[in-house]
């Protein structure tokens, strides 16, 4: 870090000592809300691979100011487990080899309640360590408190995803928790918002909170292009499934339509038929789906056969970044306790841009121009995915309000269903 | 059932109200004593196909009682929840399309809690019918009050066995409760017990309980044999792997070289070396092997391969139960409390019949010739199985004494380690 | 061998130097007759695990002659080139580790003229060594030529079950050759024959060739019992599965109502419904199911279900055994030509006990008590497999006269299919 | 097709009846002589699912020109056989369902005869209707017939890598057919051409053919660029190894680090140590690696692992395209009946752009601004496979030269390394 950096940052809000140890009480404080409904034994059991049980979530979000800041920054600290650095590091290769993904659900131990008891040991260290230490480690470990303070909004997003997941496998179909109903009323046809062809810039190196993935900023040339104005509704995809949607391999991708053959998909995931009526599962129990919300939790897939059928296409990341503009962020967030997405209102303009779903874009999860990954383990934590995924932009209603910005960029692979991901079309 | 049968069973102990209830009470209390040492998170997995979560085990064998006793013979009986039957169903197809089995560990709901409610549910109703149902209902029950007692013991085995694989997954390698150590003294070389050729009478008709598959009583021809008066001792067992047992081919059935080449099996299950020492994982820890015990999780290939390394073999279940004649049945059984083998002694005859470990018979399991399986779905209890895999006998020191018997037929398929199964040798 | 064999050997028919000799050429010379109708590219593919190129068949027999007895006993055998013995070694692990079994349909070469070219270099070697070796070779030497033979026809058999199931997965459906139909008669309703319990004698040590899974000759007791005097229909078969055999749970062993379930089995292997109307591949071409004759390409899962659906069930090896008694060894072998099972006669007593059909019994394949394996790397042949697998009794229409006795024991996994075996039922 | 575009075609060379004939001729003859060395038995296998048997690849590409030509606009066309179309079909859905892609080698019918008398067929239809079809069909046909040209030679590409991987399934290690083998000298050091950053023009709609991935031209923006002169060698991708390359997790795509643990990948496809020397199968047989020739037979994981080593990236193919600008098309290609890389010269600038080796490029395999795929069936050629592939630049050594250009784009999966694929290094 350059000295000039330094010094910024002694004076900046951003990298304050109270700031972060404000927002780390908080966010800390809000997995715990989040978890509040669960049952012991909903903390347990990891559903598939992708979807860890939420016990580990809350273990590794520690693990992670454990190892990066207190094991890196505090020459005191000592870690209150010796095997849960093992446990609980997710994919750190740098840091040691990591306990095998898919056997997160094998262990009944260490419990919830010792879980927690790690969570406390952790915070009472971290705390004390934002407090007491030195300036000039300080000037070091503070970005990092901050990335660990993301990395816990990310995988408190991953929490609400990976539960809805486990719960819908069980045929008692269990609420998380009763939310308020939002049905909102019908929006209008869609419309089709005009951007110019040009060079524009993409990416960011503000002084806010970013990821490594959204630098360096750089120029693109985009063409001229249209945006929707809001998300797909579940009603026009409705319409898509009813003109055999499921059923014409002309609309999908090569290894899209394997996907509908192996997989049997025939709807979005959590949708099923009851008495003859579409419902869907929700963190909120089962409901008869409502045409008038976003259609959620389709893979890139379904988004792009969506389109196709539509005679339009997908956006890419740039327009869509491009498009966004000076947009404020305002929308359904995971803030609203609904954890579901709503309709889109009526007013003019470019909707649904944040919240409610994550939008797929077209954009295959690479490098921006000149990318360099952090040094050390951190670096693992976006470059090495960059490969056979896709981009998706916006959060959603399980995102954190404080958590996205117009730069953020979310990637799946392109069968996953169980996130929060919907379709915005562009032309 | 005729009417002799009928009139019998009234005046007999075996099939009294008091009897059978008292049987009742223990049984199920049995059940709770032993999941007692759990922590709520220890009753949800499933670290195998095979080996089913213990909330599981509880709910089901209060299921069993629910439908081949209550939803038979009460005609007042209400199901406590209506979807209880589809989850806690193991096999019975006659009764309904059952849950997956490969999927029990996808339920974090119903909670431990619930499904102990559950049990009190059932156990009122099953002690009001037991005491409050007429003469001829109770003629026809309580063969079946009978089998639900027998058929819980046989899962608190698995409760157990099931447990101990779980609890081995976690690097943690957590305790299921301390016992007693006992070492036990070397025992002496293995005698072996002489028989003579000859038609001798299988199975089991008389007036206690035996399950369908140790029917008909009929006669077979044994050759002359020799038996092992103990069982084979882990360091009897070391002997083999130091000479290479696991790396010499011909000393394997071939789909046994498949699975050591497959699974990498190099010891038996649970040993691991720590600091250059063999240990093993039991249900109080992790402790040095000890040579003196008998050798037990080793597998029908692992019990043959050693058999053939001796120049021996294993016993067919004719021979076995021949043997076996008048033995009381005494040893170290799960009432014992130790939930592991222990050393021979040095009394003269064949000791270890019964308890310590379930030995592997050379006898495919098959019906008995004239062998009638019970009438509906309780057929499907033991019948149905009859296919690739192989006999056990004895019990081991899971099993309860007052389950276990001469004529008992366990089975298992030929690849299975995770239960006590060990090895007596025959020639 | 004792001295007292050696001399016997001497002077007997069965192990002079010209009826081996002339054996040997009539067996080789009939695998070429078998394989005269293919095309090249019919030789080179593997078309599941189980089922090896023919080409394969044809190097492999030879490549037993080249391991067994000219390198065994010959000292001035040069083989043709190094690598066949890695290639062509089925499973026999005490001499070499050999080529995967799975890749064997990966080989282009050694091509089918080179194979041929192979055979020849093996023949010319092991006549040469049969007519001149000396005496002391040749007493150790014959039975191993004897086997060598025997091993070849095993391998004929295979060659036309492999071959049938290859050309079943072409679409094109081809020939293999036209043979004559033989329709025959509706066989009258299943006759009961009757047997006594009691000892009888089962195995054989007689002097013709057996293999070592025939040994010892020994007492064993069987119960009264009744044998159906033929082969199940395929009429008969067709009734099972008009009355929703393939769909009742209760009829299926549950490791076959599995397999029902994964392989979606509704009929036999090779039927299939053109234009509303059962029909069935054969080596000669599609044809209309023939209700006359036995049914056939069906698992031992289909065997049991149907027996269960009859009421009845199948027989032992053992019963099979005696019941066979002295019938001469006449039916419908591979030396007719037709390579398709024939209706039974209407004669009195028991019919088709050999030829047309492997019949399935309900024993698993085990060691008869004192069975031993021959010395070194020729035990592996038999005794290896005795695990997790069927006995069928009695050869079938692909099987040479010449092969099969009342002893002999073939075996199969429960799920095999593709060989030409059938029913025959008992009570 | 408008008139303007249907009138200039009449007086076009490029769609003279004249001219496609006569490639027509030529490309189809260079398929047989691409098989002439061939063996029969070497047509008929398919060695993994992306690798087809020789047969079928010489079928596929007649049942092209049936489909595409002869059935669309020849009315009086017959086919030979009526189940062809099924068999030979690749991937067109609308054109009905295509025979198993994984089952190809199961058919050894129709025999390779069959299939040249198909082509014969086939060829005589052509021939003929480019000779006699109405002006008014040959307008519409011309361009199907030019694409079915290009698509022959696509498949000669996948007749030598999918032959050269059979081959190497085989202990014999065949070869192919000797050629002239070419050392070369040792290239100099990478020499870094630089280019400028910019709105540079991609994509192609000249009067030439071209897949309709390569339009429309459109205008992108590049950064400040620098590309290697050379492709990388198999003495630079050696250091590599030598400094454990493959066991250093962090310069891996965690993907790639996934494919190296499970595929255990530790050189290149075919490379193999003999004797203590790192060799390589090639189609003229197994040779020690030449340090001088390009590195192939690479995964884009292995391409991007490297660069990562180096410290630079692999370029986009936006760059690749810009940087080749108007070189020469020459090199290394097919034409020179070497089938493998040779050394580069040491001339001044970009040299191998064309030939030796496919260029990984960083870019994901997607559509360019506006691109429409082709109506009907033909629009499946390439649009559906535009997810979770990288595309390559530049052809191979198994390339026609008349079949590449500047903005030709290949496609492959991360993972696929049977494809003559290299490296190309940008910062």
């Amino acid at each position: 870090m350059s000295l000039e950096k330094a010094s910024s940052i002694q004076n900046d809000k951003r990298f304050s000592r109270e700031h972060l140890l404000s927002l780390y009480n908080q966010v800390r404080a809000f997995s715990h809300h989040l978890v509040d409904p669960l049952e012991i034994e909903d903390f347990v059991i990891q559903p598939m691979e992708s979807a860890s049980p939420t016990k580990w979530h809350l273990a590794h979000t520690s693990w992670f100011f454990e190892t990066f800041v207190l094991e890196k920054f505090d020459d005191s600290f000592q870690s209150l487990h010796p095997q849960y650095a093992y446990f609980f590091n997710s994919y750190y290769l740098q840091t040691g080899v990591p306990f095998t993904r898919a056997k997160r659900g094998l262990l009944s131990r260490p419990t919830v309640k010792e879980v927690f008891t790690y969570r406390e040991y952790v915070d009472d260290q971290v705390r004390n360590f934002i407090e007491q230490c030195d300036d000039s480690v300080w000037e070091k470990a503070s970005e990092v408190v901050e990335i660990g303070i993301n990395h816990e909004q990310q995988h408190q997003e991953l929490i609400l995803t990976d539960l809805k997941y486990l719960l819908a496998q069980n045929p008692l179909l269990p609420t998380y928790k009763k939310t308020v109903n939002v049905d909102g009323s019908t929006p209008s046809d869609i419309n089709w918002i005009s951007f110019s062809k040009g060079i524009v810039e993409i990416g960011n190196e503000g002084n806010e909170f970013t990821y490594d993935n959204e630098h360096p900023k750089h120029s693109t040339f985009v063409q001229d292009f249209e945006l929707a104005d809001r998300l797909v509704t579940v009603g026009e995809y409705l319409q898509f499934m009813e003109d055999d949607g499921y059923k014409r391999s002309e609309l999908w991708l090569d290894e899209g339509w394997s996907a509908v053959q192996a997989e049997s998909w025939e709807a979005p995931l959590y949708w099923f038929i009851k008495e003859g009526v579409w419902h869907m599962f929700t963190l909120s129990g089962v409901q008869p789906i409502n045409k008038n919300e976003p259609v959620t939790h389709v893979s890139y897939y379904e988004a792009d056969a969506f389109a196709r059928w539509k005679g339009v296409r997908l956006p890419t990341e740039q327009e869509w970044e491009h498009a966004c503009g000076a947009q404020p962020i305002e929308g359904n967030f995971v803030d609203n306790d609904l954890m579901h997405p709503v309709a889109a209102s009526n007013k003019e303009g470019l909707k649904q841009m944040y919240g409610d779903a994550w939008e797929w874009t077209m954009s295959s999860y690479a490098p921006y121009p000149g990318y360099k990954p952090l040094p050390g383990a951190l670096g693992e934590y976006n470059g090495k995915f960059m490969a056979n995924q896709y981009v998706l932009r916006g959060g959603s209603c399980a995102t954190s309000k404080s958590h996205i910005r117009k730069t953020y960029r979310n990637f799946f692979h392109a069968d996953a269903r169980w996130q929060f991901s919907g379709i915005r079309l562009a032309k």
